[in-house]
């Protein structure tokens, strides 16, 4: 009998990976959590938790190792230092760069080493409005969701032909799980579109998607 | 009891605009096919076929009235000189800006004025890879292509905030709707991308989306 | 003894064309003028004027042939049709095309058939912040802007290695020449980067160059 | 009497950083040279020599404490791990990251102290074709100059109205100093175009310019 499918969410403690693991799991699929701070996971009972700092190789290397081989995998950790140029603190910029981009490079490269032994896989990176426009006084969230596309860019173009389906999403404008208020992102309703595109056929694959209320300016 | 959804596919005879309608048609809406030659059209049994050259205001106008308001207006027709530009007829491209991207405009707006009485739709254009990039020898396609996605862009941002969902794809690759050969574009799977930016919660909409055969050099 | 280089402005009127004229004429080049409305022109007496509807294929191939091979040609000319989608003339979207682009082709075509000729020469496109960003109830800008950029793309592609330099600038805010406000473009400062681009040597050409005032938000 | 402008260039031993030197000691400018390796920098016997590992933030600050308050800072160091993904060095990755881009945050955080001082200043960034594109194979140097531009268009966005011209240059195509040879970036053109970018009024500043060879592709 066939295994169900397994998505791997890194980076939990947001709206969206609670909302991806929910609709993943009412598809049928296994899901794994990893965050480094396993007590926001709790209350996932239907997924297994993993406790793994993203920006530690010999961690994330053990979670790939610890899971099968997933099916899907979703980096969507970030961290951000902002303020004046001037009052930014270096290590603090560092810790941005770190948990923003060589994380999801960490997780790209162990997971890719799976995925090719099996011949296919998804690897999806969640970026923001910075991914794209470096706005004032938030400099190290634009160094770290810049870098974090151009990983996304690099790996489609070099495992795209090797049917791993690398895809980059920008979130445009704030994530609320407030039922009433749908001036903001709602995490569902992002979770689905990842589901969507996790669900194309391979003839024609989505690099990236641009998602934002429909009130935002942009 | 409530109307089945309208969709309004403009510029019919390509591989996408049938399965767009076919797609559509499957999940229980009424579908309108618009071409400026409705032999095009035929065989598209449960679709109402209208005739109109998307580049006169007037049958436009007229093919949008002609209607009942639709939930979903596309945009696909497109039309390409090409050639080193000393070769190209000046004519040819007037005629390509006309047909790839005033008629986008005048369908947007007649589309645009419909919705807005109704408080409510979705206007998605087909984009190319030339509407991010201009090639050698391709001068009138990308600008007509490029120009499209500046009406779209636009379109966005003025009708976003009154509930009209743009989208604007780009298909990046030839389509094909050959069985076996999943090395280009299905339009199958690209439609089935349309229904589901059609079907996102209005928290979370797309605006641009670009679709790629696995095996496509980007 | 050698000639000196021709510059020939298309469209004028504005400010940067005569800030252009005045450049190139104080560093002994030959200007040429041309604008649809030739009063515009009076008072440049160290150029030769042109009348050129530059929308015009026969009028752009008259201008063309009418001077000696440019060494620089400058494409000025924009119209802008505005306002809220419901409320724009069609006839007028089609101008703002057709001035705001299709003059380009029309200007690049017969201009590169004189400098293959010779085999060198160097061709500019003036851009605006609406050749990036198509901003809300301003669609045929962006569209005619957009589509400027699309042809200057495909046009440097095919003629950079024939030794044709091609260029686009994107001038991101309002033009003034009003001493004491550095708040706006001086048109003389953006003709003197256009100068410099014109001067640079081949193994370093640029092809895109955003220019904006110091204060301009972005 | 007044005194000369200073440049301050980041990251000798590379082609671009030497004619960079020349050009701006030809122009009466003084120049400080600043390098991990100062066995590089010898041989500029018209500048100061300054030994920094710019990673460090305690050097980087110390370097720019060293000097009178620079009128131009040009940061130009990278690194660049490249390969299969699979056969990427975590460790070298962390460093690619860190030269070509955490490195740019400490210069232009410690540069703009100095020139907010004084009211005045320019900073430049040299990126790469890798700054917009992420090629397959090239993920770390893709990771770096996309967060450099990033950092570039933040800072540029804080500090330009703030009187700190700040410009980004995209060099796209391998540099070489070989005489005859213009099919390659030569150093001296590029560095050309620096100074020029230098000299703009604020009026109207270049925030990015890409340069490449007449021959290159793109």
């Amino acid at each position: 009998m066939a295994q169900a499918e397994l998505a791997l969410i890194v980076g939990a403690g947001s709206g969206l990976s609670g909302s991806l693991a929910r609709l993943c799991a009412a598809q049928g699929m296994r899901v794994a959590l990893a965050a480094r701070n396993t007590d926001k996971l709790k209350g996932f009972s239907g997924a297994s938790l993993h406790r793994c700092d993203a920006t530690d190789p010999a961690q994330v290397a053990s979670l790939l190792e610890s899971v099968e081989v997933p099916d899907l995998v979703v980096y969507n950790p970030s961290y951000r230092a902002r303020g004046p140029l001037l009052s930014l603190d270096p290590e603090e910029v560092r810790k941005t760069l770190e948990v923003t981009a060589y994380g999801g490079f960490l997780v790209a490269q162990a997971a890719a080493k799976r995925m090719l032994e099996r011949g296919r896989g998804s690897l999806f990176f969640t970026g923001a409005s910075a991914s794209i426009k470096g706005y004032a006084e938030s400099a190290p969230f634009a160094m770290g969701k810049f870098a974090l596309r151009g990983l996304a860019q690099s790996v489609a173009r070099e495992l795209g032909p090797k049917n791993i389906h690398v895809a980059h999403f920008i979130i445009d404008g704030g994530i609320s799980r407030e039922g009433d208020n749908d001036n903001r992102l709602h995490p569902d309703a992002i979770a689905q579109t990842y589901l969507d595109v996790y669900r194309q056929h391979r003839s024609a694959w989505a690099f990236e998607v641009d998602l934002r209320p429909w009130v935002e300016r942009f």
